[in-house]
């Protein structure tokens, strides 16, 4: 394999010819072989190329970086954002914990970028930009990578969870709409209870939604807080005055979303509370969706030995082993998804206990973890709100069947005749495998008559 | 031991005599016998016997219960609230996962002291009111419990967590104001870094607690949605029209807190998605309370072989066997609560996500966690706030000494002789075990004059 | 209220006039009012005054404490053995994260103890005994307090938790040997799937169970090694050779439980592993128990419109509401033990993974949760299997009629006609809602005959 | 983009007409476009590769399979193993819970493979072999899923995890070996404590390690008794008898691992107890991790104002602001590392809990997690080991300085002048900053001589 040399503070390192990456990434490289390679998330990666960028015309502005180099950086960022450097970004989430390694990696990609759109090779000795005097100027990694982690976020939040959250929060509100008079049998501890309609039950997990969607909403204002300006430790050391702000204020040009600059940039560097808050936010989604995924399946349950009140679309074949079963696989994927979030959450939240004095030195865990949560979450829903919920249907001869032989209906009756005497009507047709109607009867509580008018109230 | 008989749907129970509670409670404390008895929460007990007394008024106003034993309800009520009877609720956590069993227990002993209210005693066979047709009118454990667990959470939270991670929150800000130009050496990934004041690193705890007091405070709107009036699975059956709305408003009346009725009772009955996002928010404030107090302990480590920046008031003996020993207890205090409320949210994560169908059957659960996490946090802050952090001073001397010999005092060089120099620099002084200003000049970069003016700006 | 004096090396502090505590206790007593009072678990105070009688006949043995001394220590332990002086341990678990507080708690009593069964009264000036010197003699918190909680947690197990989780197996056990020959309908992806007998199903809650007890008995094979012997920071300073193996030695012999000195006291006072792996354990059979005690009730749901294939055991009226209905109350019970116990693991956990240095200060924590898990756990599997397990019956009927029309027994053909076909069969007989005989002579598969005869093999 | 014609139950599919896969493969890649493409874990395909292949060889034997077709498999099985048809496993982890998916695209694949072998095309009509007919013959999902996750997970930890922990408890021993005789200042509760030898503090370290193994060796025996016989439910139905054992004896011939049939089959596919047990250790063990990176980079912090007892190598330049800056980037990427496993321990707990009736359908989440803490646990420790540990060295310099301080040395005296006065002793050096020998000599308790002969027995 061809090498060429590159140099950091520390002093040559073997770089394989072709990249762009310089001695800092190298040693990266090769210090951290852990777990999957090139694991850093690339949507982190064009988060801090967009920080660079942002950061290269504020200093420009500020007169600090001359037009020449801030103009390079920004042709190089650039060309990065057109995703033909894709490859240049090897490092893994499980490097120094403030993410130095992956901002160096970032810098010095932008260094040779630059160096060839200038017209030189990446074989040159002297190159025209300096990974930490230009490109990282008025800046450290402890500002600009919870700055990337904050728009990397913001911007999937705002994306993809989000909307699917969304579009699956209105495929349930749809079926609660068209179902809201289909009376059935209510359940309770799992045991049949007093009845309401399948309209009824859908609109919950609206509501469960609707209430997700607003916690999500809420923490991405803390999310939105940039802690680029504060540099090293939150002073914003070396960085003109003013730079925070206008930084900010060009990202949420770039984004079209409502980045500031974080009130306190102490807080922003030394914690990531931002972080478990977006966590939290999308652990508590992933147990309102859990109990929505478990609660539909568990209604199409059967099809003849289960509970089979809806029936599911049949996507594909369900066993390898048993002819002709389908099963309520988009239900298991949320299912699956839900509890990974919900495990992402301690990850986050362990790592967000442990920040020592001026820096949380878990930030790539952290955002790696938050991430993939709502990734996951909201490809899970999409997918489920359109190969699973759009199509379910109701049975509406099981639901009949079931609402029917519901002993609980006997509740609309204690109003009239007392809880003691509808409970005796109750047991009664169960150990006599009778009807409400004729125990009522034969117990001379009600006449037939009476209980039809009592019950039509209810049915 | 004497026993008095009561009797339920399943027949006759012995109870003792000089109890006021009935078959209900009895059945339920001989087949739970788990755990420590009585463990159910007193603050819970109470809240229900409040919707007892809303829900009394409120059926009387729709004239559903006469007026009488309306009064007798209210005056029974009234007189549990007292604090008389706080004996007679002998069930604990572990029971049946709606707390009907917590609800009859109120029920029944409502019956019986009102029985005796009214010139009764607790012998008689025939009672004045009953506990189903009467005290639990429009109501079902369903609808009643989950309303007892939102009154009892969000009152513990007006009156102890927030006010008291509030005063955390003043009293580490009134240190962030008095200490604001206590210039010190920053710490980044533990190591020495760029400078900063003592008072500017209290003000990222600052901010975080601001941080955290909205999420709760947020996380309290969805508290405050009653589910009182969906009864059995959330269609208000048996219950008058416009029972909700008026048992919410009379409940907010007599909390002087902004009760509302749930706009979607089937959520608020068959989920608990609002418990679980009040414990994150109490999680996500442990999360920033163990960053707080870890790093305020680190910082005061020693008193002579670690940071010791700070010193912590001295409260009692720290060691059993090394004389004159003075430990951060209060510190250690904190961060084994904020454990606990971290573990206490995965408990109530795992309630949460299990709801079957109309009905979650984790409330018990839930509630005990919440209420658990709710009142540790706020009585540990309280006691951290008073006991530790208003007696922080800061140790001078290891300050300046610190400050004094800190190499990262070189970032300030980086502009004018560039990063690479600036490095030299630096690893020549650890290296040779001088300063930075004779470094600088040695390695001819800069004059010590020079050395000097750049240096003032950060010093 | 009258108080008398007592002195600590900080100086004088009032205690209340009848207490036997001192003035260490006192001064814990008024710096942390955090949560339930005297809260620190009371089988941990036991342990201790175990460890201190047993430290104080190792002393004697090695003549390092006068004989005189020694009996009045053993003495006085063993009248607090005998509970007389319950209320003199008035401390929370929320202190000093090395249970400092608690270990002088006890020590302290002791000397008082002593003192008056010396014929003194608790408002001598001077004491026979030192509670630093003397009672603490060749010990340390960081010994003493680790050393206690093995104790108290391997005490728990081996009384509760153990004998009440084979209790539990025994009973799932006897349920599977008795139905072992009932077949019914299995269920994979909550669908109707190929067939099982009732007591094979049963079986593997017998054999999960089986391998938590393997686990949690392996766990307590770490909780054996005892702490005690490496005084202040695992060297054993200030103790005399030989001490740390002749205390665990005596300790054995008090409690009959193969307790032994650990082999590194390092690791034994610094970390709290052996907590977190029993804590592990607890909730390895915590998911196991959460798998059957769901499973368990979801097989009984009903009466008549959930799956309903066995009946529970009624033993109280289930609803305020509903009358007549009954409720899986012991499964909800365990499910709520289960899932505090899964909670409680990540208390453990993060308690566990911030020890610093010599010391993990999170001590008081991890034993809390750990005896709650342990005695929840215990207690819940009791009560489950006598209340709720015991109990079972199959519903016959409902599980003939579920196996009968399970579709999936459409597996049994296809070694003979093949998957596909057999597909075919199933979706004929769903569709046009026939019988899988039906369908098989219809599609011309195979003879009723023959269809009989390759059924025969699995019903 | 070129398409052919594959089929199943459902009907026609297109396919990729260079891939191997088949239309039930194609319709999850349809139905779950879910996160990361291809995301299920390469070491699970190959695993269930070995089953198929197994199952062929174990199928041959007991005459259900004919000799051609089992060794078209076999050969197929071989050429996909060799690493030919990697790009041929498209499919994601979040699909169905129980795996069948994958397995279905395992048995396509080689049913096309095979095709080719014989001499045939991908586009041909008619197969040589039937995926559910003839490769998963004898077998179902249920079974072989669960089966490959056991292989893949006890590959893993066999040939990384445990040796690459082992790997790092030797380096720590080699230090605790090296450094046994370094005396320094102990801390506890942060503080300054009595002393203890470097070596020492590492062999607790050691001592984690040792149990940490022990606990992952112990749950690695429930992870070796393989699922597979059971085929859909447990009941083996459709194999032929005594091929669970056959396959379990010639898997475990293939890896040269101790793999067994399960005794209870109904146990080893309705919960996967296994995975938790497995995970709970990983996260045991991460937790014994965290302490030990913890405690090692701060013993290391500095270089000049933290305690900066130890020195780390210096690997790279640590930031991108501070020139010279070297931070403990081995043990942040470890620290993220156990702080991922934590959380993945709670996803797979999550999924673990949820098992429904015969089948637990959280199975590709639970094997994911399982194998990403595995590999990473092992990845992180030997690059902890390697990059980290072996190059500790003491700063003596700063242990002695440090150890002359310590006022905590004053414990050496209270078995000769009692704890009261040592205390007065420690009180007095702190506050007038001298010396404890001075303060000894000042307060009259101990000659110059006599202080020195009592301290030399713990310097």
């Amino acid at each position: 394999m061809r090498y060429r040399f590159e140099y950091d503070t520390m002093g040559a390192v073997e770089v394989p010819y072709d990249k762009y990456w310089g001695a800092q990434t190298q040693r990266s490289l090769n210090n951290f072989e852990i777990g999957e390679p090139a694991s850093m998330p690339k949507s982190l990666i064009y988060a801090m190329v967009l920080v660079k960028k942002a950061s290269a015309m504020a200093n420009m502005h500020f007169n600090v970086l001359d037009a020449k180099k801030a103009h390079l950086i920004i042709k190089a960022c650039d060309a990065i954002l057109d995703g033909k450097y894709d490859d240049n970004f090897p490092l893994v989430i499980w490097q120094t914990g403030s993410g130095t390694q992956t901002n160096m990696n970032v810098n010095e990609v932008i260094v040779n970028v630059a160096q060839v759109i200038n017209g030189g090779s990446l074989e040159d000795k002297h190159k025209i930009l300096h990974p930490n005097d230009d490109v990282n100027m008025s800046q450290s990694s402890n500002d600009t990578f919870p700055t990337a982690m904050s728009i990397a976020v913001y911007k999937l939040l705002t994306d993809n969870t989000i909307p699917n959250v969304a579009l699956l929060r209105d495929a349930l509100n749809s079926k609660a709409q068209e179902y809201s008079e289909v009376k059935k049998v209510g359940r309770t501890h799992l045991m049949d209870a007093a009845p309401l309609t399948l309209g009824q039950e859908f609109s919950g997990y609206v509501s469960q939604l609707d209430h997700a969607l607003a916690v999500l909403r809420f923490a991405m204002q803390h999310l939105s807080e940039l802690a680029i300006g504060g540099t090293a430790v939150g002073t914003g050391q070396n960085a003109p005055d003013g730079f925070a702000d206008k930084v900010a204020k060009i990202i949420a040009g770039f984004t079209d979303m409502p980045f500031v600059s974080s009130a306190n940039k102490f807080e922003a560097i030394s914690a990531n509370d931002a972080m478990v808050e977006i966590s939290s936010a999308l652990k508590i989604t992933a147990v309102s969706l859990l109990h929505i995924t478990n609660n539909i399946r568990f209604l199409a349950s059967g099809p003849r030995c289960g509970i089979g009140e809806i029936i599911l679309p049949a996507n594909e074949p369900g066993s390898s082993i048993m002819p002709g079963k389908v099963n309520p696989t988009q239900n298991e994927a949320l299912a699956m998804v839900c509890s990974q979030v919900i495990g992402n959450d301690i990850a986050v939240t362990t790592g967000g206990l442990q920040g020592h004095f001026q820096l949380n030195t878990f930030k790539p865990l952290m955002v790696h973890n938050v991430l993939e949560s709502a990734r996951l979450l909201g490809d899970a829903c999409k997918s489920f709100a359109i190969k699973a919920v759009n199509g379910i249907t109701p049975n509406y001869k099981k639901i009949k069947h079931n609402l029917e032989n519901n002993l609980m209906m006997v509740t609309a009756l204690s109003p009239y005749i007392g809880y003691d005497n509808a409970a005796k009507i109750a047991k009664m047709a169960l150990s006599e495998e009778i009807t409400l109607r004729q125990a009522a009867s034969e117990l001379g509580f009600l006449s037939p008559e009476k209980y039809d008018e009592l019950m039509s109230s209810c049915l």
